[in-house]
């Protein structure tokens, strides 16, 4: 450690005596989030490029202006952390510095029923926030996959998306106010009503613009009554025109989820299997399709038990040739025509449940949909906070995965969807679903997984195989992100995103908060000298 | 004419041919928008204190690039314009130089039902906006009062509200993407998808940091059914908790106005008076309260000819003496108990409004509501437009008028409802309708009339009921405006509203977007001088 970060560890531990830490195990457990680049190193045994000098765990809305004073005083980089579940490297101290965990800071400050809003510490859990808001018989809404293992903040902090938000609208639609401390050490507290709409510059700006440290949320109240079911269409394109019908006649569904084939017949399967193995209850037992499947991967565990060693071994053999897998796959599904799965579910006040379901059927039905009852939906329901938890131990079986999600308006999505399919599945085993429809379009989530003999044969395929999906989906003319956010992950493709305007406003807004380049430099795009690299130099850059 | 500005002027009119006028006519024409304080210097004569320069006309985006490049090397001020109907000041180019009328930017560029989206330029009127999807059976959901003399890009620079935004959103909620021209003369196109969200900046910066030349918007198919009706309450607390209740019910009217004691009484006797006159049809013949009683003051018109001249001179004189007013309509209105009408509407798919309209009647039942059935919302309707023609002609009257917009959460609304009705009783007749609800609040739209014999006394009426007004909004905790903008009438007040983070946003995007000033100076307090000045001093500099 250099002279001066050791100094300015001594000022902190005065400040914050017992919540500072330089132990070589916490440098080490705050190095990396959960983007696969960072687990594919974890998997091969390798130590990380960079570590953070130390990790603090303010208390306060204060204690951070502290903090970051002391901070910027020392130029050293300050990243805010929250549960570490971040998909893109957006929490990965690539300069080193401080990282500023925010756990501790995760107090219920308020819950209005009568206005509709509730106010937290940025470092709650989701769980434990929905759990709290249970109580008073409200919800949020918000129900991402890792909602056990993020925070209110890194939600805010990345434009989080919640499977119900179709209904309840993403992380940016519920959120009324934050309190944030920029990069000098000032609070700001920044609120919906503003006009222009400053609020949104801020939720979104991952820990570049300043540490958001409180928020308060428009809460609703529980639904009165909730109704989830399968149906299952004959292709993509079909199911992708009756979510569209069913959207644009203003139903709102909480949660609808289109599988595509490969995926639809992957979680067949899984049913079957849990069929036969004549469990005493099937819901709540067995993971689902895409989640499913990354858990014949594991080494241990469940599906381990059940299935025969043969097709483990298969699916790993596959994902070292994935254009022969595509094709056998192809010839597999053109056989078996499986057709695509839909989840869907409308919940709220009685009566208008009712309403919203009997329409949403009969429009389902009028587009070739068949009804496929309760069960498969409740088995999905049952196993949708999984895959966070199955991502690190596909990892540690040799083989990497990641997920990307994109997204675009209806008229481009068919396109985007082959495009992209075909641009990853040179390079690994693809499957996707849709979910996340709005009235105007969609998001596309690709599941895609490969296996390397060596780390840098992974993390070659792994950059090749992000260059090409994200070229395909810029020829497409879609979004790169709907909800995992930028990081490190897209930062050298923020530019091509959203042009020279969208990064002058960003450089605007980053001189007048940051002036020193403090908070969390080189995500966003928003770091000199990474904004002018290439995503292969950045790779070199951050991983050797 | 300065040197400079007159060279400034030959060089538009080569750029420009015919598109360009300096004429008299033009200069006092667009010297003014709908902003009462400058309607009050009309009724009594006299001119104003600033005018443009020239008045130019361009046919598209890299038109208005041209002219904000000659402006800028002349260092002269660039206002946009769409059809002047903004009441806060927001057009009136108060340094001089050039207005850009993009009334003649009005292309449909494209109306695509698949997605969803239709694109215009920004000088379409909104009247021609609608009908033009409503040939494609579709709609904007978009309704201000002054939809037949306001523009897209009026709209969208001032994040207007129709009267069925509690279903489909602001304009903000409803705008995809914008093409603006910044101060520099560069061309940006800006989307939704961005991370963060710098098209919410644009949107309500008022022309400050761009002029809007073309956006996208969100359109959905027309509703297949309409139901509308009126209710009465004893009270507006009582007709709040209703709305309340019905909104965090998750329903979601198109349209929902309750009118206070004063407005609904008035209303009453609207409808008791078109009866009488045994008119063949009531509904769409007669207007309704608050514009009906604003009729009375007209010197003529169909108001007048009905009605007995001693009631136009009693509220004539009502108006001088607002205090005893309101000490006499409180007892007559707790003589008479009008109680408060609601206005209420469904629309949408058939059997989900129908749905929808039922839970509604249910809630507003059980909360003590009593059906009135659907002739006075269908007059309502008819007459949902007719403001913004009235307001001029009140000012001929020797009188003045203006309306206010404040919002906040359901706890605070009671309260900022009496505080800033007893602010303004003291110096004006007021009455108000709540309008613009929402999960978590609701907007209260004042209207406020009085009258002063000499342009020096009406001027300072006008300015003590707005300081008034907007200190007791601001004690309330609320938000200063919902959506009519802030113009010259509140840019004093933007800082004590969006704090110093807000303002700091602003002006480091002012920077980098119009390094030189020259856009709309003095509006959203974004202009140096002016920013530090209080309200009477503004008031001051601009109208002498």
């Amino acid at each position: 450690m250099k002279a001066s970060a050791s100094e300015m560890v001594s000022t902190l531990s005065t400040l914050l005596p017992g919540r500072v830490s330089t132990a070589e195990r916490h440098q080490l457990e705050y190095a990396r989030d959960l983007w696969p680049r960072g687990l594919i190193e974890i998997a091969f045994g390798a130590l990380p490029k960079q570590r953070p000098e130390a990790v603090v765990w303010p208390l306060t809305t204060e204690e951070v202006v502290e903090v970051v004073r002391i901070a910027r005083r020392h130029r050293r980089p300050v990243v805010p952390f929250g549960a570490g579940s971040g998909v893109c490297g957006g929490a990965v101290p690539i300069h080193g510095g401080l990282v500023v965990d925010l756990k501790r800071m995760s107090r219920v400050l308020q819950i209005d029923e009568e206005v509709g809003s509730a106010s937290f510490e940025a470092g709650i859990l989701g769980e434990r926030l929905e759990n709290e808001l249970s109580r008073n018989k409200l919800t949020l809404g918000h129900f991402p996959s890792s909602i056990m293992c993020s925070t209110l903040g890194g939600w805010l902090a990345t434009r989080s998306a919640g499977q119900y938000s179709t209904k309840y609208g993403k992380i940016e639609d519920l959120v009324e106010a934050v309190t944030f401390v920029d990069g000098r050490g000032e609070i700001h507290q920044v609120g919906r009503l503003t006009r222009p709409d400053v609020l949104q510059l801020i939720v979104g700006s991952e820990g570049t613009l300043g540490i958001i440290t409180q928020a308060t949320l428009r809460v609703e109240r529980q639904p009165e009554l909730e109704w989830l079911r399968a149906w299952r269409f004959s292709s993509v394109e079909v199911g992708l025109e009756a979510i569209r019908g069913l959207l644009q006649a203003n139903l709102r569904p909480a949660v609808v989820r289109l599988y595509d084939e490969l995926d639809s017949f992957l979680h067949k399967n899984d049913a079957r299997a849990s069929e036969s193995a004549n469990e005493t209850s099937r819901v709540g037992r067995e993971s689902f399709s895409s989640e499913y499947w990354l858990n014949l991967l594991r080494p241990t565990g469940r599906a381990r038990g059940r299935l025969p060693d043969l097709r483990r071994l298969g699916i790993a053999a596959a994902l070292l040739r994935p254009s022969v897998t595509h094709f056998v796959t192809s010839t597999l599904l053109s056989h078996f025509q499986p057709g695509c799965l839909l989840i869907i579910g409308f919940e709220g006040e009685d009566s208008l449940t009712r309403a919203e379901s009997d329409d949403a059927s009969s429009i389902l039905r009028l587009a070739g949909g068949i009804d496929l009852g309760e069960e498969p939906a409740a088995r999905w329901k049952a196993h949708r906070y999984d895959t966070s938890f199955h991502m690190p131990k596909i990892f540690e079986a040799g083989a990497f995965v990641d997920t990307m999600e994109v997204a675009t308006t209806w008229d481009k999505l068919p396109k985007l969807y082959r495009t992209v399919r075909r641009a990853l599945s040179r390079l690994a085993f693809v499957m996707a679903h849709f979910s996340h429809a709005y009235p105007d379009g969609c998001s596309i989530y690709f599941t895609f997984a490969a296996r390397a003999a060596t780390q840098r044969e992974a993390e070659q395929r792994y950059d090749e195989l992000w260059s090409a999906a994200m070229e395909a989906t810029n020829e497409a003319g879609a979004a790169l992100s709907h909800h995992h956010g930028v990081g490190l992950l897209k930062a050298p493709f923020m530019e091509k995103e959203h042009g020279r305007s969208g990064m002058e406003i960003l450089r605007a807004l980053k001189a007048t908060f940051d002036p020193d380049y403090i908070l969390n430099p080189g995500k966003l795009g928003l770091c000199a000298p990474l904004s002018l690299m290439r995503y292969r130099s950045l790779a070199l850059l951050t991983h050797g």
